[in-house]
This record gives C-alpha cells, sequence and structure tokens, in this order.
C-alpha cells in the first residue's frame, strides 16, 4: 500500500483528492491534514464522507508526516508548499504539489506573476511538470512533481500537437478559456457569491491571469522556441468544468480530418485524451466526473486559422485526478488506478 | 459473470445504469436495445462514452436476449414491460424493471392511476417490490423485481421507521418533495425547456401524482392498515437530486434525539441509509452520484409534529443503482458492488 | 416629489428599492446611506447603476436625514433600525422598515424569535403590518410601516382567505416554502457560495425560522384566534422567487372551484393578486422582477386537504416592491405606481 | 398613438417585444399573431400576462394587418418574413423584421449562408440595417428596418470604434462569442432540454455560424474594406445575456487608456453604450434586462493585441429592445421611450 498524506485536504481540489485516494485499490490515507478545521472529523465539513470515510483532520506539515508517508499531496495555494520542501524531506517522500510553487522552471517570471519571493529556488529546476501525458517519463524519476493547473492542462494539451509542427503560426496563438465556479475554490467572495455568479457570465484576469506563463512555458519547450500568447478566462454559472476555444493561424493549406489524424496519432498511446472526429465538439459534461480531456478540431477556410475546443473536469484532470494519475507514474500502478471513472453526462 | 441485456438503453435511467454496471466486477452487458437509436453507437447518443464503452445499439425484446441474459432490465415508460413478460421468459432470466408496471399490487389501483389495462396481471403478484432495505429476502427469490420509483424511494425510507411504531397519526401524513429535472426524462418538453426551467420553480401533479399510490401502500404494509396521504412534487432548477420534506402529527411527547435513535436503530444494517444527528440536515448534494439514502429528523414542539428530510440521487437510488442493488442481492453479489462510490460533494 | 431617503442602499432590498424608485415619477432620492460604502459611488458596487444613476454613498442616520426627507426606508439587519426611531423623528419623516423590528406586536415573542432586546418597543404598537392588500387602510395613517418579510407576504396571502372561514382546520395548517438565493441577502456565507448552492436542494430553519411567528401573528388576527403552525423554509438553486406550498385540513365538502372563486373575491380589490383557475398553478418566473402575488388552489378529496401554492418575487413583493406599495399608499399615490412592471417570463 | 401589429407573437422575441410595448406611451398593439397559439388568449401560453395585458391570438398576415397598423414588426424565423414584403405593404405601413432576411445587402450572401432562396430580393437595398446606433439618420426614413441579430449587435458594437481606425490589423479579428439559452428560442431541442443545458458549456457552430457574414459587413462598411474574421459562439447555462470577448493586433502602440477616451468619444451621443473604465470589466448582468451594451477595453502590451468584452441582453439590445428603438426613431419618439428600463442585477 502507498502510504499519503493530504496537506490542505478541506479545499476543493483536498476533498476531491480525498475521494478518488479513498477509491484507490494501492493507497492508504495517513494523515488529513487541515489548517482551518484541526479536530473536526472530515465529514464536520464535507457530510458527503459521513460513514464511509471519516477521519480525524490534523495540522501537521510535511516534516510532521514524512516518516508515516510515501506521498505527500500538497493543496494549498501557492506559496505555502514551497517552503516546507527540504532535501530532508525529499528523502524520504515525494512530493505532488497541486499548487503553483514548482510550475514556472524561471524564478523570475514565477516571483513577477505571483508577487512573492521564492523560498525555496534549489528545487525548482529539479521538480517535473506534471502534466502526464507530455512528461511521463520524468514524473516516473521525480522526487517533485508539479501538478499543472487547470486551465493549463486544457489549454497546453489543446495545442501541443501544433505547437512543434510548422503548421501554425505561434504568435497567432489566442485562448479564450471558460471555466465553472469551483475554479475559484472554496474561499468566499462577493463574484462567487451565488447570486452575483448565477445567471451571469463575465471575463476576469484578462492579459494577467497566472496560468499564462505556465501555458507559455511548457508550449514553448514543445515548440523549440519562446511563444508568448494571449490567454482570457471567464466564468461559467456551473460547478465544474473547463472549456479553452484555442485559435491559431495556419501557414499551410490544411483540413480539419488531417488535423485530426495528426492529434489522434500524437495521443494515440494516451487513454484520457479523447480527439473528436466528423466534425464533432466536446461539451464540459462529456468529461464530468472523470480525468479525461476531449478535443475537437475545426479548421475554417474562409479566415485560414484553427479552432481547438479542449474540455476537462477542473477538479480531476485540472487537479485530483492527475495529482493520482502522476502518483500512479511515480510508482509504478496501472496509469489508470482511481481515476478510470466514466464520466457523469447528467 | 452475470450476462445483462438492458431495454430502453438510451433513456435517462438506462444510460445511467449502463455505467454503473460498465464498473462493476461481475456483469457483462451484451445486449444494449434502444428503439429510438437502433444501429448507432451508445456514443453517437452519449459521447461521454466515447472510446471507453461503444456499444451498437440493437432493438431487441426480452424474448430475443433471454437465451444469451441472465438478467434483463426493463427501463421503458410504463406499459411497455408488462407486455413482454412471460412464464416461458421468466423461466430464462431474473427480470429488473425499473417502470412502474409491476410496482401497485392492486390492478384496479395501478389501472386507476396509470389510464391503461396491465397486460399481464397474472405476474403482479410475483412480482417483489424492489425497496432494497425493506424487502432484502423476497428480492433473492424473486423472478420479476419491480423497481421502486425516485420519488417513493425517497418518501418512504423517511417514513418507514415511524409508520409501524404508534408515534405518528398515520392520517396526518404530508409529503412535500421536490426533484431535479433529469426525473422527468429525455423526453422534449416545454417545462423541461432550459429557459422555462431555469432560475423558477413549480409545483405540479398536485394531488394527482403517479408515485402517491405506490408510496401509500408500501407504507400501509408496513403500518398493517390503510395509509392515505398528501404527496406534491415539485421541480428544482437542478440535474439529480430529490429532497422530500415529510410530516406528521405525533401522538406522544418523543424529542429528535429519540427518533433519530429509531431510525438507527430501523437501518442499522443497511449501508446506504445514513441517518443525520445533533440536528444536521441532508442537502441533495451530500448524495449526488452515489446511491445513499440520507434522512435528518427533527420534532417541532411548538406544533407536536416531526419533520423528516430525506434526499437521494433520483438517477441512482432513485433507479439504476436501486436497479444493480437488486440485481447484487438476486445473484448473491456484495450488495454494494458497483454502487460504492463516493457522493462527489461539488 | 417626495423626498426619499434610504438607510441600507447596498443590500439586496436596498439596491433593488434604489431601482424602483428611479423609475417612480413622484419620488426624488436625496440620501443614500450605506455603512460599508461610504463616499463611494453607487455603481462601484452595483455597476448596472453606471451612468444611469449613480449617487455618492454617504453614511448617515436618520436624524440626519430628516429635515431633507419626506419618508426614510430602512433596508438593515434587525435591530439596527428600531434604536434610530424616537417621537422626534417620528413627527419629521414617514417610517418604512423593511426589517422585522416593528412586524412582531409582542415584545416578548420578538425577543424570544430574534434573541436581542427591543431598543425602542414603545412604536410598536402604532406601527402597521404592512402588508398593503390586507391593512391598507391603516397604512394610509401610518407614522412607521413595517414592511413584511418575504416568506411572509407570500404565506399570508395565501392562507388569508380561509384563515376566517370556518373551512379549515386552523391547527392543521403547515406551509413548505422555497426561496431563492437572494433571500438571504448580500452577506458572504459557505451555504451562498456558488459551488455549494448551485445544483442542490436544501431544508434549513426547520422549526425554527422568524418569519413563523409573523405568519401566525397575522393568520390569528383574521381568524381571531391564535394559530399555531408549521412553516419550513428551503433553499432554492434560482436568484429570485418565492413559492410556498400550503396544506391544511377540510372541516367541510368543498370543491377547487369554490375555493377559487372564494380567493378571487376575497382580493377583488388587490390588482396585484392574481388568482389562478381551472386547475393551472403558478411557477415563480411568472412573477419575476414584478410586484404580483400568484395563488393557485386544489383540494384533495383523497385527503380532504386543500394545497394552495403561492408565488412571489422575492426582492419585489416581498421587499422593495411592497415598501414602494406601502409609500404609495402613505402618500395618496397610484397604488401601483413605479411597481407595474410586467413579470418577464424569461 | 402608434399602432403596432406583431406577427410571430408567441416566440421569444415577440413576447419580449409585447412586455415592452406594454409599457411604451405612444404604442397600442392592435394585432398579436401567432401561427401556432391562434384563438387562444397570450397568458394561455405566457401566463405572466395574465390580467395585465391578455389579448386574444390572430392568426394574421402583414396585408390583413396593415390597414389598422402603423408598424408590423415580424418575429419570425428567416425566410418567413420576406415573402409578405410587397410595395403594396410598403405604402400603408413600416416594416421591423426582428429575423435575417433583410440583413444581409447580397443576395448572394444570405442565400449561401441561409440555404434558401430569398424570395423578395427587390428590397433588399432599401432596408435600413437597424443598428441603431450606428444607423440612425437612415433609420429615421427607411420604409424596412432589418433589426440586428443578437451576437451581432454585441459584435458589431465592440469593434466600431477601432473598425475605421487604422490601430488594428483588419484580419486579425477574433470574436469568441457566448449566449444564454434563450437565444435559441423557443422551438424544443435535445441540446436546450434542460439536464443537457444545465451545469455545461459547449462551442457550437465553429466557423458556420450565420452571425458572422452580418458582423463582417457592417464592419466592411466602417472599415471602407473587405473584413473576414473568426466568430465562435457558445452556450452558457443561462436564460439571458451575450458577452463576446473580441481579439485583434494592434497595429501601433497605445494603452488601454487611450482606446477607453476613443470608445467613449466614438459613443458619446448614444445613451444605450456604456463604456467601462479604469479596468473595470462588464458581466453580463449589469445589462439584464436592459437595452444598455456594456463595453470594457484592455490593451496586453506582452502580445500586443487589444481585447474588447461587449455584454447585451439578447432578448432586449440584442432583440426586442432595439426593435422598439428602432420604432421610436422611425416615429420621432424619444429614443428611449419604453426601453429605459434599469438593468436588474439580481
Amino acid at each position: 500500500m502507498i502510504k499519503a498524506g493530504i496537506i490542505g485536504a478541506t479545499g476543493y481540489a483536498g476533498q476531491e483528492l480525498i475521494r478518488l485516494l479513498y477509491h484507490h485499490k494501492s493507497v492508504e490515507m495517513v494523515y488529513l491534514s487541515s489548517h482551518s478545521y484541526e479536530g473536526q472529523n472530515l465529514s464536520d465539513v464535507y457530510p458527503n464522507f459521513t460513514g464511509i470515510f471519516d477521519t480525524k483532520l490534523v495540522n501537521m506539515n510535511a516534516d510532521q508526516m514524512a516518516d508515516d508517508c510515501d506521498v505527500i499531496f500538497f493543496a494549498l495555494p501557492h506559496g505555502l508548499a514551497a517552503n516546507q520542501i527540504s532535501e530532508k524531506l525529499l528523502n524520504k517522500v515525494k512530493i505532488i504539489d497541486l499548487g503553483a510553487d514548482f510550475r514556472l522552471k524561471d524564478k523570475e517570471v514565477y516571483e513577477s506573476w505571483y508577487k512573492v519571493k521564492h523560498p525555496t529556488p534549489q528545487f525548482i529546476e529539479e521538480a517535473v511538470y506534471g502534466l502526464c501525458e507530455l512528461n511521463r517519463e520524468e514524473i516516473k524519476k521525480a522526487r517533485i512533481v508539479a501538478n499543472p493547473g487547470c486551465y493549463t492542462t486544457c489549454s497546453i494539451t489543446s495545442i501541443a500537437p501544433l505547437a512543434g509542427s510548422n503548421l501554425i503560426d505561434l504568435e497567432s496563438i489566442i485562448i479564450d478559456a471558460k471555466s465553472g465556479v469551483s475554479g475559484a475554490g472554496r474561499s468566499l467572495s462577493p463574484g462567487t457569491h451565488y447570486p452575483e455568479a448565477n445567471d451571469s457570465f463575465k471575463a476576469y484576469g484578462v492579459g494577467s491571469h497566472r496560468h499564462t506563463p505556465e501555458i507559455e512555458q511548457e508550449l514553448s519547450i514543445i515548440a523549440g522556441k519562446d511563444i508568448v500568447l494571449s490567454f482570457t478566462p471567464h466564468l461559467v454559472p456551473m460547478n465544474r468544468g473547463i472549456l479553452t476555444t484555442a485559435y491559431a493561424s495556419l501557414t499551410t493549406d490544411v483540413n480539419s480530418e488531417k488535423l485530426v489524424n495528426l492529434y489522434k496519432n500524437y495521443y494515440k498511446n494516451d487513454k484520457f485524451i479523447r480527439i473528436y472526429s466528423d466534425g464533432s465538439l466536446p461539451e464540459t459534461r462529456f468529461v464530468r466526473n472523470s480525468n479525461y480531456i476531449d478535443i475537437g478540431i475545426k479548421t475554417d477556410p474562409r479566415t485560414n486559422r484553427v479552432i481547438i475546443v479542449g474540455t476537462i473536469d477542473n477538479l480531476i484532470k485540472g487537479a485530483a485526478g492527475q495529482a493520482v494519475q502522476n502518483m500512479n507514474i511515480m510508482f509504478d500502478q496501472r496509469e489508470d488506478e482511481g481515476i478510470n471513472a466514466l464520466p457523469t453526462v447528467l
């Protein structure tokens, strides 16, 4: 059994992780740590766990857990995981960080977008960016995996097959992204107060959302040159789901079918990525409550652009599910163990 | 492996059943029958199944399936299952009917509420009412199980512990029920057109909903005398979930705590029924996507009434999940096999 | 022109009141007071007012406004209006209190349900309960009008015609009420955080909601004897609207049609109350954004009960609209001036 | 009084038009025509009108109405208005067509995108494209006004100030548009069935939506050269509202503030267009139930693009409200008469 600790257990990503790990055949959760709810039962915060899995919440840091754990998941706001990392810790346990601290390879970029000083920059280089389908081999050997952001997972996988292809103008990429409200987390705010989010739609963080440099970093690696792109997030009145609509100018004459085949081939070994064909397009409900990424591709001969529509469940492939997938890869489990649930279309 | 056929595979209950059976360790789905989508793939109708479980839909009746199946699930509108039942069929396969044809033990009552003639009344008596927690022993031996309605499952289990208790006035029972829109099924109608259901709330079928006699029948059996009650359904702008608020006048001085204990004891062997204590109350999201029934009980000394709040996921414990639970009981499987998923609170 | 001041301008009831008064032909809003947003413009808090009506918010109490106002609206949490009332104030301005401080005629009942000491009980008696359709004549002469609660407006008008009729057993009344989330106001809370309210349904305040004594008080006055009833509120995932389903046992043989006529006659002079006939029932969207109360009545011969379904827009007839209606009555305006907008069905 | 007839009165645009005209001081609705509901009362279809405005629906064409009307509104699917237009008709009444038949100036373009033959192409030229803020003077004299589409109104006004400015690369325009479900109209379809639209998000009509040529046509006129652009609509789980996120590459160094000023100046005489400043952005709820267009503009120095976020209420400024505004202009009324309601933020 893999012994797991979770720090930040009562955030939305944390509780989703608990739910997934509960169904995982080879995992035992030994510590659930919550700063805010120490001493309470998990079911006091999330009554859905009542009578099924109802551990008492502790308030522990990674060092305190390390001797009893094989893996520690951090599900904390940025800045709170990095300062717990040390060589001593990494000699004892594997780390999967669902936060942003180790995603950006350039410390200056991190500090500029996140407006904080990185406390442990010495570990940035070795941390592996945990987008499983792209970095599977490095993840296997990693001590620290930086689990990608929700928007970024959907955006990067939507564009990756084209980024290194010479088929698109790399300066023309625009990603118009839409997320359900759970993506904003459990913290209360006027913008996520039900009457002000329901039956309405808005853009936010235009030109300034922190997932932008993360998307650019990974696509630049694939392209082999620096990519700068536009990324605009929007808030959708729904709980779960991200849909990204990506645009790029084609540099050559190519039709939808050819690109569909290119995508299918690119992801041919990736169970969790499904490429739509025959002009059909994904909807967020087709991946709801699952670890799948669904992608549809259309070329528009009128404008000579390609439009790629990608969807994920932001809490699963966009957070907890991908964390479990990373754990499976790191601990030599079946990659889909614990995360192979069919999407619930209703 | 249990070989299963599903007739009515593309309705909402049918597709949910497929999803659950796909994850069941001991079931092989051999036929998915759909009158409307014959010849298409399941994923043409429900793209969430794409690349995972994507059988071709056939158009077969029960007789045509019987030789290859151990169990046949009917997920059809009332009247369409009963006329497929015969002694010959029952000698070959077990039947689990998610529709209404065999729920009511009195043929006259059925014909009066459903406005159709029952085609095969000779099988009504032997059919077992498949509310698993109440009729487990009979279900084990049944050839036909009549899977309960969604409202009824929630209503009956909410009141059952009191129905035979002498603690309430049996003439005083009122059930005010609320359901998500998936309960209305996949057929299009103005009342379930998004702009006319969203951000609005209504009652319907006041005094005339067909689940009324079903609730009365089962509670009357428990009480040992005829119960007539008020049942009012309402439509909630959400996809899944039923919540019933039941009222009854107390005949004696009893407090919430005592009733909570009575309920806990009554359901002590029933994993899927959770009784809330300390004044907390269930919400539909605490059972979402799960087979659980959550029940909260409060007495009101001012009015000398007890108020019982029950919740289920209408598509799971209210339909497909209970059907799987019935199958598990009939085929000597673990009762929770394939339906033990934790609720998704988001 | 009637000069109006609003205290608590940036709560949900306050902003709705501003919106209605802006369109009122004979009102000039001279002060908008907000404790939290003093010095900001109204449009900083509610951008919908941008460029149309964009007064600067002040932080003033009633005494400071009195010399410049004909009427002051309080839209504050309970306890915060009552301590501003004085004989001196009432000699200068009329008061319409959208809060609870002067609704309950029995000081003990107020203090018991609201858990605070009433600071100015000497004004309780003269305050008029501002349910316009019931107390129109007293409102005309009132110095203080206690604007009713949202649930209570819908509940009382649904039952009033029967309360004094001898047709129902007054001990049998049960009101099962459902409200949109704006009823919980603008204060942030986990239960109104979008992901925890959306696509879910719950009961709350079972047996303990503060609107209970208010409903009982008014119905008791009509009945001429003390009524004790059950009231259970629920939260619906929608913004606006209240629907109440009321149950009572009939003491005599009477059909729906006869009761519909009784209701139509009872409210024959009340433009804003619409009685449904021919078995049709109201939905919250049929009164959305309007001051109407829609009521449907059905008798159930099986149980010998009557079921009354009432609906209002909680922010209009349940708060700001009724406040304007009260002002119109007090200042001898057309009763529907400023509040005669047609409901928006979409 | 302006005497008005409405053909297609029971569609979503039609009923909204009735609601607006009911509150218009100078309009009398003399005929409400509905093919589907002839002989019924308006309130049988839309109970919100009960007891307020409850005309009997007729089934009449424009010729039958012409002698009694000053203006006829068509609110019909494309193809059904054009064949009712004749010189004889236009000599009697003004026509405002909410459908698509006279929006596109090039008959071939119309026939190519709409797949029908235009029955009365001789009137295309004289028809005025009724985007009030752009074509006010022509509208004053028009006999036929082609009321713009919902997406197009929002898209064109978002980009118009830049289209003729030399500040953007006209080949770089991308419009990513999102609409509430009422935009799909009252016809039932699986994609607008509540359980399949709720809590989900999707793109549709990628590269092929019929509003594309309409947007291109109007922006090309402003630019003085042919514009070809990308337009991608999406469906948002909400009733009302459109938000468009438009992208264009800047050809020069310009900041947000300068563009905000350019927009404010461009629309300085247009009450219904509000330009946001100081980095704030519109949300659909800020224009809900109103005729306003709200626009926010941001430049992104990293990518050298401008992002323009526009919002309207699709049923009002996107359909019925603009139709009333056109009527006001044609009949020399105050331009905002009947459509000056404040947005409802909740």
